[in-house]
């Protein structure tokens, strides 16, 4: 199995691309899912051959380098820097899935990049009319996904229906959730509460097979009682970050009174491992990284701030969603219950 | 000072809401605001009377009991249920403001039906499109306030406005933040991230006098960065409750942790007096409750859950708006900067 990773992308590139490429053709887990395991590192060819310093050969066998000689920085216009940079190593990942010269690529660049790059490339799924972002957020025994997380904005209900499909296939394929309870996220779990997308999306939801539990509320898709959260990426986008915001408040707040006097500095060395049992659990890197829902071919994207670990983990969903045949799934799943229209929408990438 | 409390609302009324009056007549710093303050138990009179029972005559003045007979249950439909109870305790409060026999009430009620008691009695301040929930979220240094946090959903960008020009009064005059920064919820803070309504807001925010920071995202409201964080009901409400999960979320999941072990649970029983610090630090019932912005009389609104301590709590929220004159400088500032369209809409509470 082949696996490109865009060697530029992300705060840490390419130090901790490479080395997380170099953990994942090193992982029992992982080669035990793919023994024949490459990771294609793609980018600037002097750049990544420095990280690959002392590197045995037979290792370096399982790690070509693909030289692509720019970089679309994590400011820039997604869909501009696209068009423009076509040596990108963004770009270039996203030509190799479509020429089926890997079977998926994994980048921690600019999120809208990535997504601008899958969908020049590679395009949408037939019948998709706007790519998706999932995203895994964490609960009180596990985690839950979240889709979409902002790739698009003001969504129609026939898109709300297609992220819902796309997400169940999702967590029920790669992630293993049995029958994934989908909800769509609202101001209360009454169906007379929501606003008029939610009224027009709730009608569409009851129509498919999706174990679909009705209105959820913001709480619920951290509380354990929704597997599938659906909404608009802009709410999405607007929730996740609340929630990233809010573990950082109670983390930071806790640790400054825990810190504010001796006793309970004392206390709070004693109390270390149970605090980081618990960041370990709410740990984002865990996941790595999450394929973009609805395009042709395997395109995750993981954390801006990824670190080896991270990239060793978007490594393993990409595997997963390979070895799983994920699009496959969800081909048949758009196919079969995702038309309510036959006019597909010009994608509205918002970069976030 | 005369202040109406619903005696009959909240989960823990009326013993809870009866306490909470009692705490506020006897309260030093209530006091000195308000010497001559006045707490009236609008409700049942048999059920306050029962929970006076062996209060000593001279607090019994302040706190006269005005016989209501009905009650609105937290699950009724809010507007349907006000209009059919015109003797439930939450219209019979909103009924005092209006005929100024009160200067503001308290309920911790149905907050759905205490907007529509507010409106069908006291009705909007002229020129006010639709009235805002506003809300307080902790911070690590303080507090920030988040305005619609659940009274309007589908809002216009003329709505946004006012609900800015609204919550900064509010922050300003009632929470004495000086010059407070005004944020508009977007996915990016660039200008160029957000959704129609966000386009169409920011280019009204921009022509009114205020300490406008631009756009902001779900992490600002809890990280200090923005004072007033202003944004559609769905949204709001949405962020709101996710939140709370994740406070949730973290203080179970950090408790099972240091549970889970002897050697942490001792480290963790030292640390208590921290963590029992930083609950105080995020605990919405030192806050009490927050005015209905836009209705024309000062109803206050406080969470189902209160218990005494929050109801005083929101006693002392209502006199410092009496005190500083809230509803007149909001009148005011809808006058001179929120009028962009000369057409109020019907309002469109959602009971969330």
């Amino acid at each position: 199995m082949k696996i490109a990773l865009d060697a530029m992308g992300g705060d840490h590139a390419p130090r901790e691309t490479v080395q997380g490429a170099l953990l994942a053709v090193r992982d029992a887990e992982l080669l035990q899912m793919a023994p024949d395991l490459q990771v294609v590192l793609v980018g600037r060819k002097e750049d990544i051959e420095k990280e690959l310093a002392g590197v045995s050969d037979a290792i370096r066998k399982s790690l070509p380098v693909l030289d692509a000689r720019e970089v679309v920085e994590m400011g820039e216009s997604p869909a501009q820097a696209c068009k423009q940079k076509r040596d990108s190593s963004i770009v270039r990942c996203a030509g190799l899935v479509k020429n089926h010269e890997v079977d998926a690529t994994v980048s921690a660049g600019n999120s809208g990049a990535a997504m601008a790059a899958a969908l020049m490339m590679c395009g949408r799924i037939d019948g998709v009319l706007r790519p998706a972002i999932v995203t895994m957020v964490p609960t009180i025994n596990g985690y839950s996904v979240l889709v979409d997380a902002g790739a698009n904005v003001d969504s129609k209900a026939k898109h709300l229906l297609q992220f819902a499909l796309m997400g169940e296939v999702f967590a029920r394929i790669v992630l293993n959730f049995k029958s994934p309870r989908v909800g769509l996220l609202s101001i209360g779990e009454e169906e007379s509460k929501g606003n008029e997308l939610v009224f027009e999306t709730q009608a569409l939801l009851k129509k498919v097979p999706l174990n679909y539990i009705g209105n959820v509320e913001g709480r619920d898709t951290v509380n354990g009682q929704c597997d599938v959260t659906v909404c608009d990426g802009f709410v999405g986008n607007v929730a996740l970050k609340a929630i990233e915001g809010v573990g950082e408040l109670v983390m930071t707040g806790l640790a400054r009174e825990i810190k504010s006097n001796l006793i309970t500095l004392i206390g709070g060395l004693i109390a270390r491992p149970a605090f980081k049992r618990f960041k370990k659990h709410v740990d984002w890197r865990e996941f790595g990284g999450a394929p973009l829902l609805g395009i042709d071919g395997l395109n995750l994207i993981s954390h801006g701030k990824s670190d080896a670990f991270a990239i060793k983990n978007a490594i393993r969903m990409a595997l997963r969603c390979v070895s799983r045949d994920m699009n496959g799934v969800l081909k048949e799943q758009i196919n079969k219950y995702g038309q309510v229209s036959d006019k597909p929408d010009t994608p509205k990438p918002t970069g976030a």
